[in-house]
């Protein structure tokens, strides 16, 4: 089948988001929930981005306050009130489409995993040179069981399409199944869409109906196949949600490795869906990334680590147990050790922050070294502060910096100190009551203790 | 089959507990072995209980003592010792069993699995107008090799059982397999065991012999089939006893998903028998719960925590690395983050604790905010004592709170400060030394060091 | 097949490691790539290792100076360049092996784990009384396509060896495969090889064509197979590093449990090569063991722990969240807790450091309680320094204990004291500025914030 050219005509998406969603049991909306941390409808609104759409409109219902608020400026909201079906869904979209004239895609936000190849290849078969009135995306499920059928001829005709329960023994044996999927041209869409009747056990507009009226009015209508079913697999409850998400973390992580990354034990290592990694990066088990990070070569994530909007450059060393938050950026060669967290702060080329430290709102300049137990008190309650520390500078264990503060470069923060004026450049600063020394002390308090404890368990 | 009504017959049950546990190479009894937190008879009792038994003996050998100190009151202990086979075993209950009259239902401490419905249809079969001797329960493994076979009519009278090695070709391919679980009744149980004999290979009594024995004198006994065989299956190694727990894992984690919690990684929450979960309710990867945790609507635990004997209540977000234990309440909206440990402490409305921090026998109020490296020092060596934080306190980073001691209402506590002494409302307690400044001590310090470190690398 | 005596015969390995390893996307030698913590070719090594061979030469090419390194005074390193094949490869040990007299075993460093018995098998068919003069490992995989085939007698010898391209449809049904290891006499080894050919596509030289060679020569070679094809499984990729981390670590798990151990979630458990466990062992989910791990029985390790180079006594109980590293040793029944990091420190007996503690360079007496965030302050930016506790000491809660100092027996440190001088045994030892009271100050900072705050929000 030839393709004709399709770069000129303008293109619209219709995006299908007003079911209940009453098996996810959530008052998020069904669309809205995450997959690799992004929402699902986000994952196809970006598939269908790649094909540069004129116009972009969700038909909403139920919920649709948190889809405004969540596509912002990204798409037209066009509302479905009361929900009578799909095909008076995408009626319900006419208004926004109003003098476009173009290619339509209809596409279901929980459907989110459609390729934009695939998207693509549904717009080009409908300008191929047989001219088809309308475009189906077929898929062939492993268990075709309760699917719609698509009857079609070798050259993707279609022949008929059957509702499952309508379907004759022989019918039923084809496995091609519909996934509701449709390209169609905006002139033909909502003529049709005007002739589809509701005269059915569920009172309902079914969009597939186009098909049959296309076909009753003398045009053909064709469908494509996709070569992977679970493209077009669509998220119902909480359980098909982690089934999805497996299915992505599972390609994210053969991907990963594929690009030069060690992953000791993949099953355990979750990506975020805009996660970057260098090459000759080792991720040990248990690692979970958030939304914004990027890894950049010969990096070492140990065991336990939790990472988010950080970002992470070459022969960086972390974790275990490192929790980088939010602008994290870890400078060459610096290292985070175990419980250790980084939110709002810069690390200095070789840096170190090795034990359980709190870096927030911080700068903190090359080679300086992070005893133990170092917080930056960053926050009065409320107002958040600054804490600048100079190259090779040393902050003794256990010290606090109460910000806004500055430590000099080659400083030294004594151990335990509570830091609440800038320090100096080769400065030492300590902050320390008197060592009060009291001989056999210990020994008169352990016999009075012993004393009363015995008193109290007779 | 018409079940007669068994509400007005007592039950007793007898849980043959004596064996060895050889293979599970622990000093600990192998029926008080854990699964999802509970020893596994506890699951199994709990579910006989649901029938509300008049007794319930527990047949001992080896390591009864342990199962005393574990059962307590909840069930007789009968000692079999020597021990001479299942037959044997059952005939030690007798004496816990007199002047008992009514149905025994005879269970095993190492099939913990056996689902009180279960328990139930064999009663109900045992009470059935064919009134049988003794009801079996049959399953049909997909490998049945090694099980004995029960031949039975369609009616699920017994027409013959045949241990697997004494079975003829066709006998084998019979599926139907004897689990061992029986019910009959007291009348019948102890007469019948009375004339078991150990003339076999092992010289031991067999249960099952009962069923011949009824046979040969002219009584019939009958099967009743499960639909799932991991029901039946028993627990005789730590191999098996990890795939019980996956087992279980599994199921739960289908219906904590089922009932509005989403997991993101399913396969890496670990739930434990008891934890309760609210609706809308986010899991990130890699949370484990330990027992007596309970999870309101609204609320989102993110990676690595780890919870036992926890209530949070809506809108509660802990974690990642969040460490709640026994006695940790968190009230509605507050925050506990990360590598902060929660015990036997009451978190009040909107209160946080967000980094390094441990709150041990303390309660906090409302509004109250914890810095970073916070410790309640709870402990003196002998005796626990608490810590009383008013509403909307602000506990400044790094502050060790020296218990017993009560800051009061809206009250600072700056950074670094070990208070001992009560902090009254609206105060500020600051325990600092003061700033002691060495211009210059440090740049004289690195050039003595770096001096010494040439030195020694010579 | 009788096998003859081999022990007095010498031998040799060579093992082939001069692959480019281009799939690997790595600046590490293939070969280097550690599977449970130790690099793969180590696996091998060790393995060949318990046939006592006399010499041990490995090929290398590409990055010769990593291996080099790596392998230090264990093997001769040999090196090609350039790259003609295998047989070439083999060639380029004859140097090594000058001198040398016995039999040959030829591994390759990127199939790392051939049992030695499988070895050994393969010299004693060797030495069998039909001397063949080449034996080779053959294995049948479940998915046979790509490898060349072995079509052999039912005695082992060899009738033909086929590469998969130039396989007939018959030949190809044929599911023994040739895994390219190899045992013959350093006698014939050398002189086959000078007569193998490099006229085929590649312009290669194989070192399969030895079996030809020797064939064409009126001798014949022998198969042998195993009966674990994943022992001969090569790696070539990070996702097949990765599956054979799994199987190790799958084998390894199943073989602790049967050993004793509960694994509560055996897949959230990664061992390293060497970890010792004991009997009575508990490991909660999530647990990671770096090299150097032992155990003892009646241990628990909580969920999210990360052990390396720790030994741990009998009766102790770490985590959840405790990180060992090495040089921690944890006496009989001590304690180490939630987010507490432990380095080239040794805990006494019962001695306890639960919370938010780091213990570097430090004796801990048996019996001492070491408080929530205390913290051994043991560098000084230059030097490593050393703290010691005597036994039943207390640490109060966020101490900091400055390096080298010495904390005696009953002692007690005052929570959130910086000890920079020694104390005795009985004393107490505190450091903190005076309790520093403003009453009413907190109040008008409160309401001087929430001023500036409400004027920032206009």
């Amino acid at each position: 089948m030839v393709a004709m050219t399709t770069a000129s005509t303008p293109l619209a998406i219709i995006v299908l988001a007003a079911g209940k969603g009453t098996r996810m049991k959530s008052d998020l909306h069904k669309v809205l929930h995450p997959i690799a941390g992004r929402p699902m409808i986000d994952h196809l609104m970006a598939s269908a981005r790649e094909l540069t759409p004129e116009r972009q409109v969700v038909v909403a219902g139920h919920g649709r306050e948190q889809l405004e608020k969540a596509l912002g400026a990204h798409a037209a909201i066009a509302v479905q009130e009361p929900q009578l079906g799909t095909g008076h869904a995408v009626q319900q979209a006419e208004a926004a489409l109003a003098g476009f004239e173009g290619d339509v895609l209809i596409l279901y936000g929980d459907v989110p995993f459609v390729r934009a190849g695939t998207m693509r290849a549904m717009i080009e078969r409908l300008h191929s040179d047989d001219a088809p009135a309308v475009v189906v995306l077929g898929f062939e499920p492993e268990d075709p069981l309760q699917y719609g059928r698509i009857l079609a001829h070798d050259d993707g005709r279609i022949a008929m399409m059957v509702e499952y329960k309508d379907a004759s023994k022989e019918q039923r044996a084809c496995r091609l199944c519909n996934s509701g999927l449709m390209a169609v041209k905006s002139a033909d869409l909502f003529s049709m869409l005007a002739k589809v009747g509701n005269d059915n056990a569920q009172g309902e507009y079914y969009l597939v109906d186009v098909v049959n009226i296309a076909t009753l009015e003398g045009r053909h209508c064709a469908v494509i196949t996709t070569d992977d079913p679970d493209e077009v697999g669509g998220i119902n409850s909480r359980g098909e949600l982690a089934e999805a998400e497996a299915r992505w973390q599972k390609k994210r992580r053969v991907q990963a490795m594929a690009d030069g990354a060690t992953l000791i034990a993949p099953e355990t290592v979750f990506f975020a869906w805009d996660t970057q990694l260098g090459r000759d990066v080792t991720i040990e088990p248990n690692v979970v990334f958030g939304p914004g990070v990027t890894v950049a070569d010969d990096v070492v994530i140990h065991a336990f680590s939790h990472l988010a909007g950080a970002t992470l450059e070459s022969g960086v060393e972390v974790g275990p147990y490192a929790r980088l938050r939010p602008g994290a950026v870890l400078k060459s060669k610096s290292k985070v050790g175990n419980f250790v967290e980084v939110k709002k702060a810069v690390l200095g080329e070789g840096a170190k922050a090795n034990h359980l430290t709190y870096l927030g709102d911080a700068e903190i300049g090359a080679g300086a070294n992070i005893g133990a137990g170092t917080i930056t008190c960053n926050y009065d309650g409320y107002f958040k502060h600054k804490t600048i520390i100079g190259e090779r500078a040393f902050i003794g264990s256990n010290s606090a910096l109460v910000a806004p503060v500055k430590i000099g470069a080659d400083a030294i923060v004594a151990a335990g100190s509570a830091v609440t004026r800038d320090v100096a450049d080769g400065e030492l600063r300590m902050v320390r009551g008197d060592q009060l020394v009291k001989p056999g002390w210990a020994d008169r308090f352990h016999d009075a203790m012993k004393k009363k404890k015995a008193e109290q368990d007779k």
